[in-house]
């Protein structure tokens, strides 16, 4: 297992070691228990102008060698991805749109 | 949901409303991405002596009258509780003997 505050702050990398953000932190479905979504800070130019987006969990796997999670996610995936309404993260609609939009499978 | 940053720090207290302890970080599977346990920080005096031990994070429910987390875990369950060892977050067999420990029905 790991601790929540190991993953805040954890960078997260393409499949070819392309360091693509950071976890900010874990969005955690109250219900299930299931970490429904990492929500990763991307972009900017030296800590400024960083936008922040969730991104499914599952979609995110820990690399030892790189001290890093590993995303097949591309920087272009987040830029474009959709803008989360207000209550995104009590919405069921628009968690099914973000995982379809990531092409990842549902864990509820 | 929640942000796992908002669930580190929040009190736990008992049904009656007893202030247990507080929430000191979350364990999180990293093969099915469940939460595995609430680290719980409780005991001590004016933050000296405190202890901390892990509980099955289905054994607290949000209460937001409270603002915290709510268990019917006893003070006297988390004194008493089995001592982890030192791997134990990678250990299948504690896990079992933690969630037997506090009668909680296995997420795995």
């Amino acid at each position: 297992m790991v601790s929540s505050v190991d993953v805040n702050g954890t960078s997260v990398f393409s499949p070819s070691g392309d360091h693509l953000g950071h976890i900010a932190h874990l969005m955690i479905d109250k219900a299930s228990g299931q970490i429904g979504y990492a929500v990763m800070a991307f972009g900017g130019f030296l800590g400024l102008g960083q936008d922040e987006t969730p991104v499914p969990w599952r979609k995110l796997r820990f690399d030892t060698n790189l001290g890093g999670y590993v995303t097949d996610i591309t920087r272009d995936q987040l830029s474009n991805a959709p803008k989360p309404p207000a209550n995104w993260s009590e919405s069921h609609e628009w968690r099914k749109q973000s995982y379809d939009y990531y092409g990842q499978g549902y864990y509820w």
